[in-house]
This record gives structure tokens, C-alpha cells and sequence, in this order.
């Protein structure tokens, strides 16, 4: 089956970043921002709330500390650093968690911290050693990502993503603001990762982007101009793969 | 004259705040926020720049040190940490407008930091000692705003709002987040204040407002809900009001 | 039995705060500064590992969301707030306690947030909601602290303060940065409260500060000039108080 | 002449950062944080004070936006950003030199910041453009911040350092925590800065740190252990440089 994630509670104080109301129908998992690059205490705690009341898997979504970058901007930072600031971001939404009753599902990191552990194995194994055992990680399939994830005991659900393209060597390009997609895009580029496990990258290239014998799950971003059609074309898309597939 | 000041580049990094785009034509004088309650310096140096394409004049705003909380959460600082916060945030601003070559047009301190100022002289009096003698600054004619402003060498322009209602003792009712109004709630809120220098206070009773021998300037935000429409039928009303009393 | 307990952990980044090395050897209970005023993620893992390896129980220690005002400018904040502010906190400490298998031994809130929750019930009924059940709380015995937590099934432990002054209503004197104690003086204000229960306001008046049936803990300061010698002090004082109450 | 520069007022709230008090007699210049990595605008206020009366020349310090890693984490901002970010760095501290009625003396970058803009010229130009016209820059000779200073119009002033060690290719080596210097190492490597313009790299290679035609001044840190006598140990070389050179 292939469900829909998708990034909740990005907002900070009385600032807004996507329309979370409208997106809440449509996605089956949520990556909710954990306070460093988004998402305050009174946020989170609405955020738990909002997704239990509609059966919405809840991931944590740890990011860079920076909330006026967005968690957008590379920072160099020690592998003491990293796991530190992943395992204090998990712990915090696991206390919202607690509190709801529900059960953490998964975490997923973001923006360009997601980046910097496509790109460097030891950041990777940073992020991945904060993580509780037996806590599945969303990450690329066919990467350290799967590789460092079962060497410290976590199960590993790979993704492709709806809005977000790709380079040569299949990192993701992360834009500090997101550029505008057509539903029309959103639909090819998922559907050639669904049914032919590629992808165009940014230059052109076809590349392989191996689901394996994974769970999947599509990644949508909520500050993507257009994030309601987008997401809404990725529903529909996923719907008639897992339909295809004989899933329910 | 009673020209229209409001609230820009209150964002913060990818976060939004307001339509500011739709409202650039409608004002005369902008309060840009400083990078305390809100503000990066990035959006700092784009607010400026369009400013003064529009030929906007351009206050700073200087808020509480508070962006998660919008400034909008009372804090207990010393005078001297008031002072400072103060001319730390109006020196930021004044090197974007050095920068630009425009002028500091006045200065309009932001939320509840404006409310702390009505209710207590000495917080009013340490922010107003944060600023450059000879600068214009808004405030609420009749009380010791004016007798402060007047004491410590700065030109003193009177405000009313389009869009905060009043406490019985002519305080300003601060919301943590804005709500609604409509364009004729607006406009008679308005309207009252211009013609008979009264305004009705939360709890029905009528209050006296009087702008006394001074410019007048009427404030609206930008993160009311509809601040197109109310900033839009304020300027309606403050050009009727301007031609009737023979101002260009 | 009445332990000394000591808020550790509270420098941030690169910044300093208090000298943590020489008080470990003094201390029974740490309170673990949260990030919030103080304590970075990195720095919490580190206190953390060395509370283990000095066998000190560990309490979460949340503050208000002011790293430059260190938790001590008193913020006007909402219920929910409130509670979602010390549940992300606790929580984060959390993880760091669940990574090195050690229990979460209690909750003391820091600063200005604890004088808060003195002189409002609401306050103080807000911060425990977010506490997780059978968590002892260390609070002002014979109090609405006292009520609250029974009320909300938290055990509730009496404490003492050896480096605070207290006001004639029993509240307590938080200075934004702490003065100097002598050892004298600290002897002398631990002393009344063990023996006699009772302690000199600061403005002259004998107050009564029944400890009540109560495990008792005695708070103390790392960041008051001479912590060291009060510290040691208070240990002095509290083993023989000890000694004499039978207990080892 | 050769003056001895000092980072002063890299305090945070509360928290200490360098034994600035011992310090300032020793010193001819002061690079004073401004607020980004450290420095909050009460200690901003109090050290341009203390610089004042004792009649030490002031410069800005601007650093990365980021408090916990004490802009000592390198970041990938855009050149906007950083032109932005050091302007208004610039300005903040402008405001506080404005109102004791003293000059800007000269621009120093912090930290990673600086090393950044060794590595990158754009970096150091969009840096170079956010500083006011014919402000004297401090940086090291020979290299793009000379060229860049000059077309830019900034006065350009050559750089020594008392307690940072250099790689090979001429960079320093900023560490997140200051390594402990003897006097007689500091001696050491400003004796050969000072008299035959080379230093040993990290790696064993003396290479050639040619002044030029310029005014030197020398840096000396003030989180450094051991800061008090590295700096006195500075002082006195540089006296007698001073002295030799015929100047007073």
C-alpha cells in the first residue's frame, strides 16, 4: 500500500505555513513539526489532537534548529549535536503523544537536515541512533538510509515524494520556498515512480529509483503553492495504485 | 491630515503574516516590524525597498523579544532592558533606510509592548528614551504619552484604529490573534473617532477620544482577518475626511 | 530525610552557567534545565550521563520560553499554553532519561514560572496538568501547590530554599541575577526552616513554613556567587539534620 | 602601530562569556558582539559604556543568527541574507554608539562567519557590502578581503591573530570551544607574526602572513582559557613592537 504523509502544525505562534484544515480528509500519515524549525508547544499539542480525531497516523518530523531559516539552511553541525537535537525533538512530541494515548509511528526528518543525511552517512547514523528502537524511519530505498536503519534496529519505509524534485545522483533539491507544481506534474512524476521506479531528475536523466520490497510512502509538503490540488492528484494517483494492486 | 499607517513585513523567514502585497497602495506610512515579535532582516530590507518605491513613509516597530508569541504576550523587563531592546531594534531599522537613502519617518512600538506603555509612564517613558530626539512618535493624545513624547524632545502625532476596539479606560484591547470585523464596523469605529472624537468602549460605554491640536494618524493591522476590506474602507473614509476639512 | 537538590545543566550553547563540576559530588537531586531558559540538547544528554555516573535522582526543571532572560521576566501566558510549554519540555527530557535508562525523578519548575504558579492557582494547576501521573512534584508545602498536585494525582514533596529570600505573603524573591549569601547567612536561613519552621521575611517578619508531613527537599542555587561554599554549607546542615532525625 | 583588538560583551542574558572586566585595560579596540551569537541589547548598551570610559575604540561584531551554537556553526545563507543580517547587526550597534556620541570604529565578522568569508569571496563581499562607506574593515592581508575592502570602499586593516592557530592554506581554525594557549605559546606566534610575517600551520609548514602596507591590529579572544594572561602576554609584545617601530 502506498499511503499519503504529509508535513502538519509547520505554523509558529500567530504565523501560518499551509492549509492544514483542508489537507487533514485527504493524507493517511503526518510528519508534525517538532519546535525547532516549526511548530510551538501549544501547536503540537493542537496538531496531536487534530490527527487523532481523524485517525491520521502521527510521525515527528525533527528538523535543523532554526525557525527563522525554516529548517531550510545547512548547518554544520557534530554528530553529538545531531543526535541530541533529533532525540530532544522526539522526546517532546512523544510527550504529546502520551498524553492523546497514541502511538508514535514514525519519524521522518526534515528539510535540509533530510538533505545532509542523503549526502553524509555519519549524519545519517546520527539522526537514526536519537531514534527509539523499533521506531520506523521513512528514507530513500537502496541507500545508507536502509542500511544504517537496520544495523540500529529500525524499520525502514521507503518514499518518494510528490513535490519535490530531484538531482542527478537522486538527492532531493531543497528550495528555501517551494516552487508552484500543476496537478498535471504531480501526477506524472509520481506516477512514473509508482509504476516504473524512475524518475526525471532536474538535468534531464532518467534515474532509478527502486521501491524494493518496502512499504511505501508519498511525501506532499503543506507551504508547496498549490499544496491542496497537488495533494489532492496524489490521493488519487495512490488510490487507483493500491485499487491496481489489490489492496484495499 | 489623517493619513493611514499599518503594519508590513511582520513575517518571519518562510512564515506569512498579512497580505502585505494588496495593501501597498492603500497606506501612507508603514510600521515595519524589526525582527523582535517579527521581521527578519531579509524581509526587513525587502520591506524597505518596497516602501520607498511606493513612496510610503516608514516608521520602525519595535516589539518584545517574543516571535513565537507574536509580541503579543506581556513580559516584565526593566526600563533599561525596554530602553535598550528599543534602540537596538529602531538602529536595525534605520541601516536599511540609511541603506535606501529614505528617512525614519516615526516610530509606533508594537502589541502588548503599545498596551504596557498605556498603562504604566515609566515603561512608556524608557521607550521613548530609546529614540532618536527630534523623531515623531504615535501615541494616544490626552494622556502621558503626549506628556512624555513632548518632555523628551519628540514630535508627538495622535492614532486612532480602524480595527482594535477600546477598554473603559481608553486602553487598547490586544488580542493575541485578531478577529473579525466587518468593513461597516470599520467604518463607523471610524467614523466616530473623526467626527466626534468618541469612540464605544467593549462595554457600550462612550468614551471620549479627543485628538486635540495634533496630526492625526489611524492605524490598521495586518492580520486581521479582512484587512483588505477594512484597510480599504478606512482609506475611503480618511479621503472624505481629508477633503472635508480642505486637505489636498 | 531532606536531600539537597541543585539545578544543573543550565548553560546554553557555549555559554556558562554556574559551576556544575565541583557541585556534583554535593547533591542528591539535580533539576535538569530543559532548553527553554536555559540547557541545550547537547548539554542535557551530557548532564544527564553524568548525574547517572554520580548516582543524583534527575527532575525536569522547565522555564518560560526566554533563553535571554534566563526563564526570570515573568511572560503573561495562556492555560494551554502553559501546559503545552512544560509537557514538550518534560517530554524532552524524557528521551534523554529513557536513553540512558534512568527514571524521570521529579518536576520543578524554574524561576519566575514557579513564582507564578505561587501567587496563581490557575498557573499552578495549568503547569501540573502537563505533568505525567505518580511524577512527584517538589513544591511550598501547606499551599495551593500542595492541593493541586494531590488533586491531580502527582505526589507532592515539601522543599526549603537555602539561597532565596522570602516576602512576608511566602513568596519568593526571584532576582534576575543572584546575589551574594555567606555561608553564615545560609546556615542561619536553613536553620530556621529545619528546626523551627519558620524563616525571616526580607522585610523583618517571622513567617511560618510548615513542612507538614512531607518528604522535605532543600533547593540551592549554581548560579548565586559562592554556590560551592552555600552549597556545602547546606550539606553540612542537612546531614546533621539528618543524623539527628534518626535517619542515615 | 600594532593595537590590541578584543571581542567584548559576548555575554547572553545571564550567562558569562570571558572575563571582560580584567580585560579592558589591557586592550585598544573592542569588537563588540551584536546580539546574533551573543550580546543581547542590555549588555550591547552597558559594554559601548564601559568602552567609553575607558576610552576604547568600538567596533561591530556581527556573527551568524545563532545564539546556541555561538555562530560557531557554519550556515549556508544566501548573499541577501548575509548582507541583510550583517546590516542590520551594524545598525543595532550604531544606535548604541549614537547615543553615548561615539564614532564606529571598524567591522569585524565573528567566528564561523569569518571563516566563511576566508573561503568565499562571495560570502565575504556580500558580507563587505552591508557595511556604511569609508568604515575601516579588519581582515587578512593579501588575500580577497584586501581586493574587496578596497573596491567596495572600506578601509582595510591588516589582521593578526594572538590565540588562533592557521591550516596550511592560510584559513584559521575556528573551533566551537577555545583550546587553553600558555602565555609563552602566544608569544611564540605573535613574536613571528610581528617580526618576520610568517606562522607555523597546524601542520609544522611555516607560511607568510605578509602586513603589507597597512595599519595591524592584533586579536586576542575572550573566551579562550586563560584569556586574562594570553592577553597581557600580547600587550607586552606589542608595546615593545610599538616601541621599536618608533611609534609612541
Amino acid at each position: 500500500m502506498a499511503p499519503i504523509q504529509r508535513k502538519l502544525g509547520e505554523g509558529y505562534g500567530n504565523f501560518k505555513c499551509g492549509p492544514d484544515d483542508e489537507l487533514i480528509p485527504l493524507i493517511d500519515h503526518a510528519n508534525v513539526a517538532c519546535g525547532f524549525h516549526a511548530g510551538d508547544p501549544l501547536i503540537m499539542a493542537e496538531t496531536v489532537k487534530t490527527c487523532k480525531q481523524h485517525g491520521i497516523a502521527i510521525g515527528a518530523h525533527p528538523g535543523l534548529p532554526d525557525i527563522q531559516g525554516f529548517g531550510r539552511r545547512e548547518m554544520k553541525l557534530s554528530p553529538e549535536e545531531l543526535t541530541a537535537m533529533v532525540r530532544y525533538q522526539v522526546g517532546a512530541l512523544k510527550a504529546f503523544l502520551d498524553a492523546e494515548d497514541v502511538p508514535l509511528h514514525h519519524v521522518k526528518p526534515h528539510g535540509v537536515l533530510y538533505g545532509m543525511m542523503y549526502r553524509d552517512p555519519d549524519v545519517c547514523r546520527a539522526v537514526y541512533q536519537a531514534i527509539p528502537k523499533g521506531t520506523p524511519v521513512f528514507g530513500l530505498a537502496g541507500t545508507h538510509h536502509e542500511t544504517i536503519a537496520k544495523e540500529l534496529g529500525l524499520p525502514f519505509v521507503a518514499e518518494l515524494y510528490g513535490d519535490v524534485k530531484y538531482n542527478k545522483d537522486k538527492t532531493l533539491v531543497i528550495d528555501r520556498k517551494k516552487k508552484a507544481w500543476t496537478p498535471q506534474e504531480t501526477k506524472s512524476h509520481i506516477a512514473s515512480q509508482l509504476h516504473t521506479s524512475t524518475v526525471t531528475a532536474i538535468t534531464g536523466e532518467t534515474i532509478d529509483l527502486p521501491i524494493g520490497n518496502h512499504e511505501v510512502s508519498l511525501c506532499c509538503h503543506s507551504d508547496s503553492p498549490g499544496a491542496v490540488e497537488i495533494v489532492r492528484a496524489a490521493r488519487g494517483m495512490v488510490d487507483e495504485f493500491n485499487r491496481e494492486q489489490g489492496y484495499t
